[in-house]
Order: structure tokens, then sequence, then C-alpha cells
């Protein structure tokens, strides 16, 4: 892993670590926290569900697994912040983490349904937000405060919206928030807290820094406290996996693959590859598809020219929207969102070829 | 309005037409037609709903208003290919309508719900795809065949798509598809057929050449028939009303307006303006929301200097995506799907400020 902050402790996987894989392997999976990881004793642990509900509900971690059926899905996480070190060399992003483009990993997730434990709490029609809010209290947040989110009632009541204990089959590790954590496919990842303990049902979004200050994808210059755009379902993106930056490779044939993810209701349609500067491009093979709410792999063979060049991808989603070519217009100032075209930078050697 | 052509009638509003009016009026709304208008006798028209039903319908225009609740939709329509004329100038593309920013429009339209009529046909299980058919020929298809196209069973039950007899209030113009045509809200304009007289529950999309054919997105090289992206849902769009291109203007402070439009669940989150090339960007102030289905007008208030100068925007959508720079890269051999930076070229003159 890449590690890029032990407290909190924040690590992505190199790329090669994701190339080829559908679901991520456990120990692979990136972590981002924003505060110390809580060791929670499952029998210890209580879930509570509040607000506008017509009953306050205390679930415990068997109360949770008896009292609910359970269900998987198949959901690609991604932080806001996933390739933010392209953005940084636009200009310094001083106090975020430098993520490359691991910062997103994709598992089965196992758990009862949000909608169903909303329902059984019985959600009042003046509910228009459902905040999540976890144990690990952040010194990031002015006063610093647990970790907490929201998403809209009716993104929570959709259905894919999980409170996870099992990941690929196994228990949730703690550094995924044992026992229980919440999984929002197609939106951020901070909207997916960890560890979480306590649900409200509210008329407006969360209050608590990470929804309110953080998270919001403010303008270049002039940004006011609390303005910009909140941060919730995932922009078209994609990333390269191999090869990595700065690579001698034989000059012909190269074989080059990635990932690409369309957040909440659009797909990946299709995924282009040019080695000439975005002048020409191929389509590359997608991947089996795994479901709605997660990424798909893609593979292409491209024919290297000899000395300095640049692999180019972009995504398609199904409303036939591509990715902006550069990253300097997309230059926030906490740097979230890039999904400029990723690049490469390769040397193509005079040699056999490399297949 | 400017024609492009008359047989069949394709026109659209000059760009100032459009400015400052969240619905368009009925003379000005933008025409795009496939064959010759059919004039139909409304005591006549029949709607026959038929293919994976429980019942065959059979509906005349008094069956439709009187077995049905009436509903009203702000629902902005707008061809694939609005905003081709930028991309014809990247590379020609013979034989299709150089569209400017005009082949868009907005109305509230009144009629039936499409799901409200397949829920009285009973959609059977195996059902995928909805398709509908005009009355009108065209002879670009191959061999000519009735317009026609298709969605998604999905989005067809969703509630928003109707079977619109009116327009604004107004009982709807032949021109826009009397006596009644579908509207298909987040959909390209394609979809939304005219002078509707069949609709066939199917288990794939139709083969209509104007869905299995034209609208799609085909790679710039390399595209064998059939191939391509099916276009549906619209894409993250805007442009600039006002003002108008190569137009001398006062230099120090001028107005600037605009629409943006983003396709089914997405909306506009946020629009810029740039007149130094992208370097800086300011925000426009959004015009009144008027509902999901609708564009979002914009105005601000730019700073022109003097001499030749670009003014330059861009929306971003509630996933923090924003259009791609530039229309290069998007060029594709039928002209969809023109949403790189609207660009207008100015010339800052000397004098007096111009607000």
């Amino acid at each position: 892993m890449i590690v890029h902050s032990i407290d909190p402790y924040n690590a992505e996987p190199p790329r090669a670590a994701l190339d080829g894989a559908a679901l991520t392997p456990l120990d692979t999976f990136y972590s981002r926290n924003h505060g110390p990881v809580p060791r929670i004793d499952p029998r210890a642990w209580r879930l509570e569900v509040d607000g506008l509900v017509e009953r306050t509900l205390v679930l415990s971690l068997a109360d949770l697994r008896g009292r609910f059926d359970s269900h998987s899905v198949v959901a690609t996480l991604v932080c806001a912040g996933n390739r933010r070190a392209d953005l940084s060399r636009v200009r310094p992003l001083p106090g975020e983490e430098p993520w490359g483009p691991g910062a997103i990993s994709t598992a089965r997730w196992t758990g009862a349904r949000l909608a169903d434990v909303l329902a059984a709490a019985g959600v009042r029609p003046a509910a228009g937000h459902v905040a999540f809010t976890g144990p690990d209290v952040s010194p990031r947040a002015d006063p610093p405060q647990p970790f907490g989110g929201s998403i809209p009632v009716a993104k929570a009541m959709a259905g894919e919206p999980l409170l996870a204990w099992e990941m690929n089959g196994e228990p949730l590790p703690v550094v995924h928030g044992a026992p229980v954590r919440v999984v929002v496919p197609g939106y951020i990842g901070a909207r997916s807290v960890k560890w979480v303990r306590r649900i409200s049902v509210q008329d407006r979004p969360s209050d608590n820094y990470f929804q309110a200050s953080a998270y919001r994808l403010l303008p270049a210059e002039d940004h006011p406290a609390a303005a910009g755009l909140p941060l919730s379902v995932i922009a078209l993106n994609a990333a390269i996996l191999r090869p990595g930056d700065d690579q001698p490779l034989p000059a012909g044939p190269n074989p080059v693959s990635g990932y690409a993810v369309a957040g909440e209701d659009r797909r990946i349609a299709r995924v282009d590859v040019s080695v000439d500067g975005g002048r020409h491009w191929q389509q590359a093979d997608l991947g089996a598809d795994t479901g709605p709410w997660a990424w798909r792999l893609w593979r292409a063979t491209v024919d290297l020219p000899r000395g300095p060049a640049e692999i180019i991808a972009r995504a398609w989603d199904t409303s036939a929207a591509t990715q902006p070519e550069r990253p300097e217009p997309l230059w926030n100032p906490q740097g979230y969102v890039n999904n400029s075209w990723p690049r490469v930078r390769v040397f193509g050697r005079p040699g056999p070829a490399g297949l």
C-alpha cells in the first residue's frame, strides 16, 4: 500500500494491484480515515435510528442480522479526492492527501438494506435527508467532532444502500468499519460512514463538518465559507492502471488497462485510448459488467511508437458525456473530483514486441 | 426562425429569441422533422397500444382525455444535433442539419401519463422497451419508413413521460405533433415521437432506423454499421444566448446570459463564465428552478476587455461533472452531442459601459 498518513490512516494500493480484479481483495482496498480507527466490541455496539421517524430504534448487531433480510451488492467506493495528485501539480494543495488513482476499490457488500431499517422505524413525511454519524472524532473538524454525513431520503430508500457487516464474503475488517458500516453505492465514499452508530432522519442535510464544510466543490477563487457544491453522486471518471508512469516499454503492441466509473443512474458506455495526444482514439474492450454500482474494467492493445509517448484514456457514459481534457480548469481549493483524461508517460524503446 | 430546410421542415430560433424565457413561446419552439408534417383529423386519430401487454388498446383522443387523469410537466426538448455547427467547423458533416445552439426549447406539456396508459394495457413481465411509431414517412431511412424510436420500460413507467395534447396551455400545434405526441423528459428529442399512433411494448429496443441506425454516437473512425452508443439521456450542456457572435460591444461591464441543461436525474449545480480563455471564471446567477426536467437559465455581468475577446461558459451538474473544453475531440460522423464549452467571439470597443 502507498501510505499517505499513519494517523489518521490513509493508504491506497499501487495502481497495478487494482488491475484486472473486478473485486478488490480486502488487504488491497483503499483506506480513508479522518480520525483514529475505533475498536468496537461487536456485542456492545448499538445503532440508534431517530429523528423524523414514528419510533426510535436501538439495534444490536444480532437485531440487525436477525430482524432484517440480508442483501448483497457489488459497489465501488471512491474517495472524492481520488486522482488529486494531478491537481496538486497544477497548483499546490497543502494539507490534502495526494491521492493517486488508487483511492477507489470495489467489493461485494452484504448487510441489511438501509431502506428496510428505515421502514421499520417509520419515516415521517417531513423527512428530507438521512444523516449518519460514526464514533471516530476528527481533529480536522472545527471544533473536533465525530465523522458524519447525509444522503437524500429518496436515495436512502432506493434499496441499494446497505448497513453492511460483510465484505467479499468475509467479516468486515475493523479498518473498513466493523462491526457495521453504511455503503451508499453511486455516491462518494465519504457518505459510506464507517462504524455507524446513529442514523437520524431529518428535514435538512447533516450539519456535520464533513457534509457542511468539507467535501464541497469550491470555485477556484472567491469562495465564502459553506459555499460550493456538496459532493454526492460520483462523476464520470477513469484511470490507467497498466502501464505505470515513466516506464520504458518495447515499441510496438503493448497492453493497456484500467477502470472507468459512472455514478448513480449512468453506466460506462465506451472507453477510448490514444497514443497520439487525442488525435486518434481506439476503443478499449470492456470487462464483465458486475452491475450498476460497480466500476467497469477495460483493456486495449496500443501500438506504442518509439521514443517518449503519452497514453491517454477517456470514458463515455450512457448520456454520451465524456471526461474533460485537462486538470488545469478543474483545480479547486480542496482538490476534489479530478476527472480529466488519465495520462501516463512512457518511453517506447526499440526491441521485441511487449505482448 | 433560422430555417435549415423546408422539406422536411427544420428550423431553430435565433439565440436571442430563447433568452430570458423559461418557457419558449410556441412560435419560437424549434422544429425538427424527418419527413413531411402530417395533417391528422383529431376525430379520426387512433392510438394503438400493443405488444407485450395483457390487452391491446385502441384509443381515440376522447378516450385518452376522458379515461386518464391529465398531468403537466415543464420539460426541455433538445435535438441530439444541437450545437452541431461547431463540430462541422472541425470536420465537415455533409447531409446533417447545421444546428446552432437553438435546437432546444422548453414548454409546459399537458396530457396523459404514458405510465397510466401502459398500466391500463397491462405490461407483461418480459417487457424491456416501449417503442413509439408516428405516421411521418422519412425518405432518409433506408428503406423509407415512418419515424419511430423507443425508451426503456422503466423510463416509460417512471411517471414523467406524457402523451401530450397541450403545450404552454394551448392546443398542440400540428408541427409539434397534434393531436398527440410523446414527451420523454430528460431524453433526446428524437424519443418524443410526434403524431404518435402506435405504442408497442417489446423485449428489445425499436428496430426503427432512427433508433437502430441514426441517433447513435459513432466513434470518429472505424465504425461498422449499427455500432455506436444509442443516444437516450441528455448529456450536460450549455449555450450562450447573449451576446451573439462577432458582436462589437462597449468595453467594461456587459451582460451575458444563456441556458444549461442536465439530463435525467442530474441537475445544474453551477454555471461559470470566463473572458480570459478559461484561466479565471466567475459564477453566473441561476434563474428560477422550473423543475427536474427543464433547462436552467443563467446570467452574469462580465468585465469585457478592450479588443478581441472570447466569452466562454461551462456548466457543472450535481455530480460535480463539467463540460469538455473543445469540440475537436468530440467530433463524430453524425455530429451529435457537442457539449464542449460554448464560446462567443466579441470585440470590446472603447466607450461608455454597456449596462
